[in-house]
């Protein structure tokens, strides 16, 4: 189907989306259908999770290393974590068929500066520049909160009959975790892992951690969250308004300190507990946004020889590795979902997932 | 020459040394000379350099990672950036022969930890434990303000003849420079270096960084420090009472940033602005011992995929890579020696390295 | 207990053990128990697996990196797929105590040649130089067809007590794999695996894939092993009398060829259809010793960006890790165990492995 | 300048080139000045090299790992070692200006298939598929045999003012030099080097190396090749005619064997020599075609934990570096430019080449 051509069967004129319009103002909109353009295919959006960005862009506008204009009142569509079917190919596009189911992730880096000539597409140094050719989807270009999208291929994986479409909003969430364990050396089987911060990407790092082998240890505040970890294997988990999590970390690895990291928190003391909670000549990743500088004792990371790493997003093909995991069972969505709501309903759907009413964890979103 | 036989023919039986009493009480004593045992060599000390360290020992004592006893009062010898000839070799031992020209560098680690098992000798998990064989020459065995010193083999390396002994006591800083340009990927030609704190680690920076290839920036305070890092080959250099570091590393690198970093200034603020100087998907070296816990916009670190590597000494054989670029040329100790003294005047020879009497920088002491 | 103390109470004098006279001569002798030195332990043997290698030594001698004399009647005690219960320990030991039960990998390096300094200990440039320090346990030093054996500690990792002694001598066979899984790059989750011969190596690559979320191939000439391959969870199996391996997993593969293949047959013509079946930009890892000189298109492996890496034993840790997937369940010796025998009955114990009677994949020798 | 617009001053509609007809039937032509697409430029070609690949490709059409039809009689133009200006750019070109002076490489990738998404751009799985984006200068697309050529600008380097046009068409040779040095670990210095071959990649190779502070021995038959290694650096240089280069190469290294060696000659036994030149644990990349399978020694290469390393072109931004080796003066194309011809000769310049008339290492052509 060339690009431009005027008919499309089975796929309507315009479709349902939800745009902003300024600072938590989400509004229904009808939009064209947009079509594909080369290297690029049209998805029917069949689920799509909440993420915390998601309210992070509704409220704020677009993170910082987003340049350009705020989205407000550009009909701009928001929404990343999405599954669906593939209903019509750009030219020159034999990787995907028309029905396949496929998952998506986020960032298609330019291709043209020279991290994504390495294969670092999530640290495009044209990041946001679309006529370039980046898309971050959901937070550049067009979202899933919407009937269809337009995705490059490289940000889709073909997504097995066998995954039920709401747990496969799981899967970018476990790229994330993926990517982190990545940067950590990735062979992590026999090694200690801790895990800081249940919410879906800790508590994901928690049940990836497992699939791969490693010795997982959960901080967190909340006790339901706690649960869920032990329940998707965390190996010890501790409330950190009950025990110090550095001695109790030092306690269970008999005094040496853990391999390896996932800083998932954000919580301002975390990257100095982490720090001192690792073994010396182990890593941490830190993978969540903390709001505020956190305090970093440097001298015991020289001294100890630990290295820290920042990620940004799903890279390095990580979301293919979930794929894989979720279809031999490793991993699963299922645990992660608490509530579901069609996609008219989704303002009602982003206040349960905001406000955590009825302990959410992921609000999944269904056409 | 077995362990333990009593007649040593040009080996005398007693040697000055200078022990530390208390802090900052340092007294010349007379010691007997050691005797290597397996895989050990007597070493003749030629030249020493005085190291910031030293006087970190002198006043204070051992640094965190090492347990046990103050080094007060058991006559323990500091010294550790030294060179010497090989005057007896223990049991075992046909990598080295009397009367060969040698290197030495800080660790030997335990060989028998996880850490040693790995090849992470600067990390080992048995840090001061002298009885399961770690070793770190002048921090916990002794070390070269003294005639003679006992070595692991692991610690030493040949030296060519036609590098002076004075200069070569350069290498293991050199050693340290290239350990942190290992852990930022070691094949630096064609990248952009920022190195903070022209002291003799980040002055070595800036020569090896120009030895391997890459563009070099330095930032400093003290004028004469960067002209002589301007002299050793930088291509920029920014005094940072100035101007703004950040701001000016991103005018030289066309807005992106530096590719990697070398922080070698231990300044409260060098940290986090060494982050902001750098690329977005971009490496930073730790290779100083900041005196506070450091601010840190990790969010900025994770959204811009940032790694940061805190190194501990002249580990993964970077002293053999120093040794091999002093023999090339392509590395000298020369620009960085302003004085020197004979080991009877070490406490003079202490007091110009502290208070950089005559703008000191390397301080060298000889026999 | 120190080294050379008399007295060692519930530890006899002398021991069972087979030592080789001769070529295929192998003969039941007493031999002093031996008494652990430093950073050794004594070692109960419990179990112990047969290994082709075992074999290759009563016939041949020791392989061709082994320097120095024939092990022929010298009493040398073969054997090096052992468990066991520490019995004593040796000065200086903490590591371990009396009663551990313990798992045994081959390999010590001497500690202070290049490569052990780096962590490659299974490539030690003193390899067989025992008086520096090398062990390789059952070849160069005494093994385990034995009642006791000493172990540096560093060949030794703690077993949990659910896992058999019997099945636990397959630990270190799961380390060979998971050392080759680790030089193709280790975080294998989702790629493909080509594994060549199924043997006991190989057998195990195809549980150490599939543990580790892997898609793997199996190919081979027994229908019972290629069988035995599937219940171990190989996805696909190819019978190479029946089918040309190489077309077989491009057609698998949709044309493109496997990510990375685990060499495990040392059939002559095994490497160069292992190379033809990898994709582009592919790795192959050569776990088997071919007898005769193999032919290599080169320029494919060139042209198609191809990298060959030969392992030598079960480096970098992989036992370790290889403990902690038997301790999770993910790994198991239990379906590889066909044949078990008393220590006196050795010979009939070697022969059925030899000559595969019963189909024999694994014989396992108890005290 | 868009796309297809009409007028293009200073460009003329159409240029001279040289064109395949048949095999060997090389003959002049009269095609349009082609016009950049997005990403791309217009480069003015002011300096090419013959390579042996050109004469590959002129009697035997394209490689094998490059799909469909002969370039004969399609006006297909090779030549892929070039220089040149940029005269025009493409549709949101801002990387590049009129009048920059360029080094081109080869290799650009589809951008959308594993390897290229991974930064493996040379090993790209849509080689060929130039609707897909993928293109190789010279090889899949038009090449530099011609006044003008259109560049995707990932296959572009600013090439600084005082490294003149001719002496630049030797910076490819060096990128796929370095990128050999990069699969070898990169980070070199003090380690030893073998260089077999002495063809303009592995002359290159040498002046890599000791720009890199490595130790290198230059193995190759012809004298006058040997004695230009030698100037440019080599430590040692062996005529195989003369000696048995493993037995040389072990006596140079103490019996050890080297740590890395570069194969650039391609003759049939020259794999298993570099084999058994290397040191236990070393590593080999392949970086010439050998027209033959070769014997390859796999035993030892599993006894000795040797990596091989096949090689494609230029990858991983090696020709950024060497640029960045150029302009510092670390590396030259003078040495080995002996001759040079216009544009008009070309079928002289290649016969120099071919035949090697008046020892012809490298000849250049300009317009």
């Amino acid at each position: 189907m060339p690009v431009g051509s005027a008919v499309r069967p089975n796929i309507p004129e315009t479709m349902k989306a939800w745009a902003l319009f300024g600072p938590g103002d989400l509004r229904p909109v009808v939009k064209k259908v947009p079509r594909p353009g080369p290297a690029e295919v049209l998805v029917k959006i069949e689920a799509v999770a909440i993420c915390g960005t998601d309210l992070e862009i509704l409220y704020n506008g677009l993170p910082a290393m987003i340049e350009g204009e705020l989205p407000w009142g550009r009909e701009h569509v928001i929404g990343h974590e999405y599954v669906g079917t593939v209903v019509e190919v750009g030219p020159t596009v034999d990787e995907f068929q028309v029905g396949d189911r496929v998952v998506a992730e986020i960032h298609a880096g330019c291709g043209r500066c020279e991290r994504c000539r390495h294969g670092m597409y999530t640290s495009c140094l044209n990041y946001s520049y679309k006529a370039k050719g980046h898309r971050a989807n959901g937070f550049t270009t067009d979202g899933a909160f919407a009937e269809y999208a337009v995705n490059h291929i490289n940000t889709l994986y073909k997504l097995p009959d066998h995954i039920p479409f709401d747990e496969a909003t799981l899967i970018v969430t476990a790229g994330t975790a993926l990517y982190g364990i990545d940067v950590l050396g990735g062979f992590i089987a026999g090694q200690t892992m801790l895990v800081t911060g249940p919410g879906p990407i800790g508590l994901m790092a928690v049940a990836c951690g497992k699939a791969l082998g490693a010795e997982v240890i959960l901080t967190g505040t909340r006790e339901s969250r706690l649960a869920l970890g032990r329940e998707l294997g965390a190996d010890h988990v501790i409330n950190v308004r009950e025990r110090d999590p550095v001695e109790a970390v030092r306690e269970i690895t008999g005094g040496l300190g853990v391999d390896l990291v996932m800083e998932c928190s954000g919580a301002p003391n975390a990257v100095n507990e982490a720090l001192h909670a690792t073994k010396r000549g182990g890593r941490i990743c830190l993978a969540a946004f903390s709001k505020e500088p956190v305090q970093l004792d440097a001298a015991y990371m020289v001294r100890n020889n630990i290295y820290m790493y920042g990620i940004r997003g799903e890279g390095n093909g990580a979301v293919r590795k979930a794929v894989a995991l979720f279809a031999q069972g490793k991993l699963s969505g299922k645990p992660f979902i608490t509530h579901r709501f069609k996609l008219d309903e989704l303002p009602k759907a982003i206040e349960t997932f905001e406000k955590r009413i009825g302990d959410a964890i992921k609000v999944v979103v269904t056409p």
